[in-house]
């Protein structure tokens, strides 16, 4: 039985015990959520080391950070060295990318080292056998892709992107909408140019059932992708996506009603004013399903920083009931990130949804502010850093330029918490 | 006569005109703002080499970027080559924070060296020089302080925190409110050490005829200061800080009637769902004076990264109605910043008041992203880097992973770009 079944059924599962102690709420609560499809808990039951994670309504928001190779670069180390960057700076979720080298012996290798939970994007593989195989994306068929998704499931993946919302409307919508940047989905170029060269409907929509029954035996967490998203602000909100969206919120209902646990992507380049609208848009047609979002990016012109548009863009949807956040690292739209683009990029977005955390009012989110603070009051440098996102960069920083005393090098005796604190009398370590 | 003295007589002056150019906007509007105090056109008349700017309602929201020693580092060297970064990564204006070395010198050098709109915060010389001449900050006298403002206005400084707001109702109000981490601002910080120590009102406060005489005569723009913003999200939007703000409000109206240039300054540390409110009650209460925030960093927790907490705030608040942000640095609350951190505080900010001006409609800002888009619908990757905001870190990150071909080393031939545009018939360059 999947979570979701087990939560129809009123049983609290082992992990949806370890979900609700990691988050500080009840377990009820956690299985209340699943059952209505506002929580997803992705554990594919072959994922044997796995410490699930709850991703959904009244949690935590959630960071999943990409890793995975290119034709260019990347081996079974290399990547596996970013998982291990992933666990250190706490990403909640990672998703195998790679489109280089033994994708299938990677994942393994990936499944076999992490106990967060894992995601792929399985028509990646699928495509790269087809130009392999056939010579061509195009020539792929539907069976090459379930049998690709079986496999994957097989292993052990937790959640897999599906672009079933990809169809001869969207490529319609997309003839209309005269976009700046058409498709910036790389699974939704591959469908797209399918569907134009076959003149037939995508697979994963028509033969969604096909879809379910894999993800029923396996549980694994359907994330509905949204191979339609802007990739330009100029393209946003546009009536391509919005059409995508709706033929993704039916097929929510149908997942629900198969007793797959299922979740909706969403945008891309968004403009800023835009964001809320985005959030509450997926929230209402898609009946609460945990929505995640890929920044969103507030401007096109950030190459080189990306991570921080992102972290804007995460933020304000993550505040307005976005739940799970995919990074955005510093090489996005130049490079395959390299493992310190992975460690930006995890720090931003957890800022970003940390931030957005105590805005929803998530159990214990404040707290960790008021600790930081009651140590920055107090000079206690060293608690500083413990409670930084990155202990060893706070205590690099403060160390530099040789501040020896009580306070730091920006202010050194004129630290306005020293002053203050002596003259209104309340004792602190002075410099 | 000052821009407003000008503006209000009906002149359009030579800074108002390179103002509209600038901004692509009638020097009616320029001057017309000016004159109701929705825009401040900080331009002392001894700043000769000023290349002015104008900060306000309809303008392209501004960012600052502080430079300055303190005691434990920096030379005039080290900041003058900030201040070259600070012209290269297109900061708006430049605050000289120097609490180290020869004061008045560096602060001279920066000056000459400088087209951008200069800041300062002189009651930083005058606790130094009462530290050193009079043995504690409290022992400064009203004259000492008005003489070093008197000086840093005759030597062209553009515009000045003044942390006129921080009165013996604050110190009131801070004892009341029980904050934890009372104040983090240094000149609030001094002043509330001095009001305290000689139970006497504040001298920028009780004195503000005598600030206003200096200001006018040489055309300095008034940036009342915050001393009392919150150091934490625990102490944001609390009765010290609002108390404060009706005092600045009143003070707005006093420099308005007297022909004086003003600007009001905001928190601080600010939970991301109060930021607007923030902005909201600033607009209100000071009459749509500029306001020019600090951050605001949503989470007290990002010691190492708060550049993306001030970001996130600040492309929130200048979304919502902020005129001018004051960048935050990778190394705030851990030590002063080194000339790298200046480049990444300085683009920070810049995303996040870019972010913001497409989202007010400001003049131009969305072709930005639509020629960025353009060029990467193109694979235009040195069009894409030469609009980016660090063209060479767009380059190197580009070129590594030694992807040669017309795509990047992310997708290499799987690039959603190339794909579609081949299938829908549209040619683009191809790798």
């Amino acid at each position: 039985m999947t979570q979701l079944e087990l939560a129809r059924a009123g049983n609290i599962s082992r992990e949806m015990k370890r979900v609700a102690e990691e988050e500080g709420v009840d377990a009820e609560f956690v299985r209340a959520g699943i059952a209505q499809g506002t929580i997803v808990l992705p554990a594919n039951v072959r994922h044997t080391n796995l410490d699930p994670c709850g991703i959904g309504q009244g949690l935590r928001t959630k960071v999943n950070a990409n890793i995975g190779t290119s034709l260019d670069y990347g081996t079974v180390e290399t990547e596996l060295e970013k998982l291990r960057t992933c666990i250190e700076y706490k990403a909640d979720t990672v998703m195998d990318l790679s489109t280089g080298g033994d994708i299938a012996g990677i994942r393994r290798s990936i499944l076999a080292a992490s106990p967060l939970p894992l995601g792929t994007v399985p028509i990646y593989q699928a495509a790269i056998e087809a130009v392999e195989g056939r010579g061509a994306i195009v020539n792929m068929t539907a069976d090459d892709l379930f049998a690709v998704i079986e496999q994957q499931a097989k292993d052990g993946v937790d959640f897999m992107t599906v672009h079933c919302g990809v169809t001869q409307r969207s490529v319609a919508q997309l003839r209309r909408c005269k976009r700046l940047t058409n498709v910036v989905s790389r699974g939704g170029a591959f469908l797209t140019g399918w569907i134009l060269h076959q003149q037939r409907e995508n697979p994963l929509y028509e033969q969604f059932d096909r879809l379910l029954e894999i993800a029923l035996r396996y549980d694994v967490t359907l994330s509905l992708g949204d191979g339609m998203r802007p990739g330009s602000l100029a393209d946003a909100t546009d009536g391509c996506q919005i059409e995508e969206l709706l033929t993704l919120a039916e097929l929510v209902e149908r997942a629900r009603e198969a007793g797959v646990q299922v979740m909706v992507e969403g945008p891309g380049h968004v403009p800023l004013d835009q964001v809320v609208a985005n959030v509450q848009l997926e929230k209402r047609l898609c009946r609460g399903a945990p929505f995640y979002v890929l920044g969103p990016l507030v401007t096109d012109v950030a190459a080189g920083y990306d991570h921080i548009a992102g972290a804007i863009g995460g933020a304000i949807a993550a505040a307005a009931g976005a739940d799970f956040l995919c990074y955005v690292t510093p090489s996005e739209h130049l490079s395959l990130p390299g493992n310190e683009d992975v460690r930006e990029g995890i720090i931003a977005s957890r800022i970003a949804a940390h931030a957005a955390d105590i805005a929803k009012g998530i159990k214990g989110a404040a707290e960790w502010d008021r600790s930081m603070s009651t140590a920055r009051r107090n000079l206690d440098w060293e608690e500083q850093a413990r409670l930084s996102l990155d202990p060893e960069r706070a205590r690099r920083t403060h160390g530099r330029f040789g501040s020896e005393g009580a306070t730091c090098s920006m202010c050194g005796p004129y630290c306005a918490m020293a002053l203050v604190e002596e003259y209104l009398g309340i004792p602190v370590a002075r410099c």
